[in-house]
C-alpha cells in the first residue's frame, strides 16, 4: 500500500479518527481525504466548515481529545465579550479556532475556493496529508423533523439533536460538482483503495454521495471500496447515528450500514460485538476493534483497513 | 449644567479620558459625544472602528488602562492562532475585543447603520451617555507622507507613524453627512457647551470637522465651544500630535492649537505649562493641570471644563 494513494470518506469526529491513524500511517501526499461540507454554515458572518476543521485539528493534534471537536486548551473570551453586547451565543467558537473561521472567510471573499483555502491552512498546520472538500459548492444538509425544516447546525447544536427525525437533504448537491482535487484523487491510477470511514452514513457520507457524479465514480473504481460500520452492537459512539436510524424506521444495526451502502462497496469491517452478523452478509467483512479510544487504537484499525484493502485488491486484482 | 445638555468632540485616547470624566458628572442622556469614523477599516473581513471602540471601552471601565485602547484581560489566542495559518497579525486583536468587530461587522451586513449599532451595543455595557459615529457614511483618513498615500491604519499601526507626513486628507468627507444623532444633538435646545476634547487635532477632530455642514453648526451654536489642547508645553501627551505638527510646519504649541480652531472655539483650556501662552491668545483660556493620568484627574479636569463652560454660557447669554 504504501506505493500507492488510499482515498478515505469522512465527516466528524469518528471519521476524523480513523483518518488520523490512516495519515500516520500513509507518506505524505499519500492519503486524500474527501469531507463532508453539507454541515457546513454561515454563523456571524463567519462561514464555518465544522467537518474540515475537525478533520484539520485531529490531523494536527490541535484537537480537544475529550469533545473529539474544537482546540484544546482553547480559551472562549470572544463568546464571553459576545454574550455580554447580545450576540449569539448558541454555536461555541473557542478564540483560537476563531481564526479558522476569520482566515476561511476572508479568502473565499477574496475568491479563493474552499479547496484551495483548505489545502493552503493544512500545509500551514504542516498536515502532511490532502485534506479535500468534497465539493467547492455549496451544500447544505437540511433536517426535515416535527419541529419543521432545519438548518443541520440548528438541529444539531442548536435543538441538540431532540427533534424527530423525518428525512434528510442535501440542498444543492444535484447541482454541485466534486471538487477537481476529489475527482484526481479517485483517478489516480494509484490509488489503491476507498475506506469510508465510520462517520454517520445518513448525515455525513451521505451529503457526499449526493453530489452528482460521485457515488458513480466510487462504486465503479476498480480499487476495493470498505466501510467501516460507525455501529458496535446496536449503538453508535457518538452522536445521534443511532437515534436518526431508530427514528427513520432503520434497524440499529451494523448490517442496515452495509444495506445502506449496498452496491457501493465491498467489504466492510465490524466491531467484535457485531461478530454473529459477518455470516449473514454478502461482502466481506473484517471484525475488530472498531472504537478507538487512544490513538494506539486509531494507528492499529488503519493498519488493518489498509491489509485488508491491500488483501482484497489483491483479491479484485486476481479476478481481473 | 446639570439641566442641560453637552456635547463633546472626541477620537481615541486622550478623548476618551476626557469624555469618561465628563460621563461621570453629567445626568444619564445629557452627554452626547460625537466619535470621529475617520480611522475605521476593514480588516480581515471586519468592519473596525478604533475611536468608537476605545470610547466604549473606556466609558464601561473596559479599558485596557495601560494601553488606553484595547480591552484589559484580554487574552490573544485569536492573533497566535491566525499567525500560525498565515494571517495578517500588525493589527492586534484581541480574543474579546473581536466580539465588537464580529457582532458590528454581522449588523451592518444585515442593515443596520453604524449609529443605531454602537447605540445598542454601548446600552449593552450600561453606558448612559450617547455615543455618537459623526457620520454613517464612509469617510476614510490618508495620510500623504514620503512613503506615498497611506490608509490611516497602515500609517499609524503598521507603519507606526514612522513616515513624514505631508498632509492628511478625509476621503468621503464632502460627500458625508453628519448621522442624524449628530444633528440632534447640535440642535437641542438645552444644550449647554461644545467641548473639544484633547484629541489630535489633524487626525481626529478634522475629519469630523471635514463632514458637510459640520463645522458651520458647531462655529454658529448659540453655547460656548471649548477645546481642550492636547498639547502640553510643545509636546503631545500620546501619539503623535506633535511630530505631525512639525512635518507640516506648524510649531507645536497651543498657540497652533487655538489658531487651528480659530472662528469655531470661543474659548481654550491649556495646562499650566502653558500658562504664559494665554495672555496671548484672544479667546478666554482657562488654565489648569489637563494632564489627565487617574479617574481623579478626569473627573477635576470635566468639572473645570463644565464650570467654564457654565461661566462663558452666562456671559454669551448676558451678551445676547
Amino acid at each position: 500500500m504504501t506505493k500507492g494513494t488510499l482515498v478515505a470518506l469522512t465527516g466528524g469526529v469518528g471519521g476524523a479518527k480513523l483518518a488520523a491513524g490512516l495519515a500516520r500511517l500513509m507518506p505524505a501526499g499519500k492519503l486524500k481525504l474527501i469531507v463532508n461540507t453539507g454541515d457546513d454554515f454561515e454563523h456571524l458572518g463567519l462561514q464555518i466548515s465544522p467537518d474540515i476543521d475537525t478533520l484539520i485539528y485531529t490531523l494536527a493534534n490541535l484537537v480537544n481529545q475529550e469533545n473529539g471537536w474544537g482546540r484544546r486548551d482553547e480559551t472562549w473570551s470572544f463568546m464571553q465579550a459576545l454574550g455580554e453586547l447580545g450576540g449569539e451565543t448558541w454555536f461555541r467558537l473557542g478564540d483560537a479556532d476563531l481564526a479558522m473561521h476569520v482566515e476561511r472567510t476572508r479568502r473565499l471573499r477574496a475568491g479563493e475556493t474552499l479547496s484551495q483555502i483548505t489545502a493552503t491552512l493544512a500545509r500551514k498546520l504542516s498536515i502532511a496529508s490532502d485534506i479535500l472538500p468534497m465539493t467547492d459548492h455549496r451544500v447544505r444538509t437540511r433536517v426535515e423533523t416535527d419541529a419543521g425544516t432545519l438548518d443541520f447546525q440548528d438541529y444539531f447544536v442548536r435543538k441538540a439533536c431532540k427533534p424527530t427525525v423525518n428525512a434528510i437533504r442535501f440542498d444543492g448537491a444535484e447541482g454541485a460538482q466534486p471538487a477537481a482535487g476529489v475527482i484526481r484523487a479517485l483517478e489516480d491510477p494509484d490509488l489503491r483503495a476507498i475506506i469510508i470511514c465510520p462517520s454517520n452514513p445518513y448525515l455525513s457520507i451521505d451529503p457526499l454521495l449526493s453530489i452528482a457524479g460521485l457515488r458513480e465514480r466510487i462504486a465503479t473504481a476498480a480499487v476495493p471500496v470498505i466501510a467501516v460500520s460507525p455501529i458496535i452492537g446496536g449503538a453508535a459512539v457518538k452522536g445521534p447515528t443511532a437515534k436518526i436510524m431508530k427514528e427513520l424506521g432503520i434497524a440499529q444495526c451494523s448490517l442496515a450500514i452495509a444495506q445502506h451502502y449496498r452496491g457501493l462497496i465491498d467489504a466492510i469491517v465490524l466491531d467484535h460485538a457485531d461478530r454473529h452478523l459477518a455470516e449473514q452478509l454478502a461482502i466481506p467483512a473484517l471484525v475488530t476493534n472498531t472504537l478507538m479510544r487512544c490513538e494506539q487504537d486509531r494507528e492499529r484499525l488503519a493498519e488493518e483497513c489498509i491489509a485488508f484493502a491491500a488483501q482484497l485488491h489483491g483479491r479484485t486484482r486476481a479476478g481481473a
